[in-house]
């Protein structure tokens, strides 16, 4: 363990909430503005699923943001896992655009059950990040001392079904691109929730 | 209440601010390179919509952080609702540079009016989030003990015809779409006069 | 002036960094990938034009945010006139991109003089920004008690002529606008030194 | 050197965080959308070069992130030279998205020797204005007492030689572009590694 890397738990999170910041501002890039030779109102609404893919992955990124927040908040120490660990989520997290827009340009056309599956399974793929990162902080004693012992088993219990969620809205793209990005919507909403109403009190 | 979430308005801030600085920086892509086979003078002279747009929504979204920013001075105390509101705010802010595209390309179209109503009324929804966000704060109780009642009161009664003034904006549209644009510029400079002045002192 | 607004100096400062580091990093996007059906080496050659706006704008932002930062370690107290034309500073900044790209595509055209024009004469608005900012900061006593007579008084000397040398810049543009963008080189390093080596001792 | 510019360490930092988040972020922006008149499945598996650049440059980036935060950690004085030559290194990471849609968009082409020795050449230059920088740091005196002799010693000798290393990989690409690439990807997760573990006890 590393005496200096301890020291920069603040800098990993300002770095970190540069990146979200920067990833959830860029997603607006990705609609494209209407020519001028169309008439304007029915192609503004004719880009509906822009703006379902844009509100969709703004209010992921912007729960994982909290949640990112919430688990810097109760760690006191940091180390090369963690760095390591937090930039392969970050990673995770840049990648977002670019499903986002493959969903957008794709959701209305035949191929909308590929571009549904691929955007689902970017963010399974970002809920074991957040997995394995929250396992290694417990299993390296990582947290301080003001982790309620209530808040830390009520992060368990949501994180650990989170990739199976989002596998869920995986297979339901199969048959129904729109339900599954109707699931990515509800889980957003879902991991807004804070953990610590996920804690079941033992009697 | 959560205890640990009250800790968190710097973070709140910190994160806001960066995607406010991103928001406004990325306005300048929308303005597209003239070609290099037509005369470069009065190409750059051509694009006097994207210009003005890009100077409109740059000070809107500039005096939104100073007012965004004289919020969260007095608020002292953070929950899970004010969390929520701020990242619809932010959702608000992030698109921006969407309609300010749409109003650069068509201003000088017979969509002008369309994308005139388009602009304004994105102002109309951000100024809702606004009061939405300083209403809760207060019924919530969240503000500090610095927090003067002539500052409030004053925030009161300018964010309270906000959406007004944006719905007027909105409707001049109709008619007039570069007078709705120069209604937009002179509520910039409205908004950027502090609170403060708006209070009216009881006898 | 306003007991608040007085706080807000490193809420400003954290802003503008902010601002300038986005549009510093967004230069590179103005600069378009070859083909793929053209040879590689001679087209990444060929992109000389780019890589030399890139260069200059990078160190010229660069530059200005040095010395915004060495200004605002000066400044002790903000009012709302302050905030207001640092928010016209940065409309200067995040406008760099669009003439930074336009002389790119234009620099090696007939067009290279109209090009060359349009970037210095950006240089001659942002250094009158600056200037403006400065004087409002002198004139109404927002200085602290850490600000040297001796770093004041150079960097009036530096800033005064500021708007001047880029002015020189646009003018020798219309002769040569290469001759134009190697002056903009220069004062690019010029501004980096720092300013109380422009103090003269009065005997 | 410069009283006031020795206060300004922290500010450094914040700015290059900025520009390092920027950067990595914006690296998304490079991969384009299929378009939608193509399978869409094969379509995005025919985009692994821009994958595997993505991934590539985010950890580059993202590595040296890391090892500029970690420098900045020792040193507790800044002067008018290290604010130059750290300007200069961030000009070097922003530049790096644009070799990297390079790479992604002709390692597939007949024109991928090219591309590969552009990237690798890239980091060569990095990985010199690292050293440079470095090495001022060390004959001017600018590192803070808790630069532990051992730390100080272990980064000497692992930056030594990184522009060898990419020297290296800038040459494979002559005869094996997918090679150097490799050798890239290795050199990330090499420069990951904390330099104290580089540091040979003298008996």
């Amino acid at each position: 363990m590393n005496a200096l890397a301890a020291q920069e738990t603040g800098r990993i999170e300002a770095f970190s909430d540069g990146v979200f910041a920067i990833a959830i501002t860029l997603l607006i890039l990705e609609i494209r503005i209407p020519p001028v030779d169309v008439p304007l109102g029915p192609a503004l609404l004719r880009l509906w699923p822009s703006y379902l893919a844009f509100l969709i992955s703004f209010l992921t990124i912007g729960v994982m943001w909290i949640n990112h927040h919430r688990l810097f908040t109760l760690i006191r120490r940091a180390n090369d896992a963690l760095l390591g660990l937090n930039l392969l989520l970050l990673l995770g997290i840049t990648f977002v655009p670019f499903p986002t827009a493959v969903l957008a340009q794709h959701i209305t056309q035949s191929s909308a059950r590929t571009a549904a599956i691929f955007y689902s399974a970017t963010f399974v793929v970002i809920a074991i990040f957040f997995n394995v990162l929250w396992r290694v902080v417990l299993a390296q004693g990582m947290l301080g001392a003001n982790a309620e012992e209530q808040m830390v088993h009520g992060i368990t219990r949501q994180y650990m079904f989170g990739p199976l969620y989002y596998l869920v809205a995986t297979i339901v793209a199969i048959f129904s691109p729109l339900g599954s990005v109707a699931i990515n919507l509800a889980l957003a909403i879902f991991f807004a929730i804070p953990a610590r109403r996920f804690h079941v009190d033992h009697p």
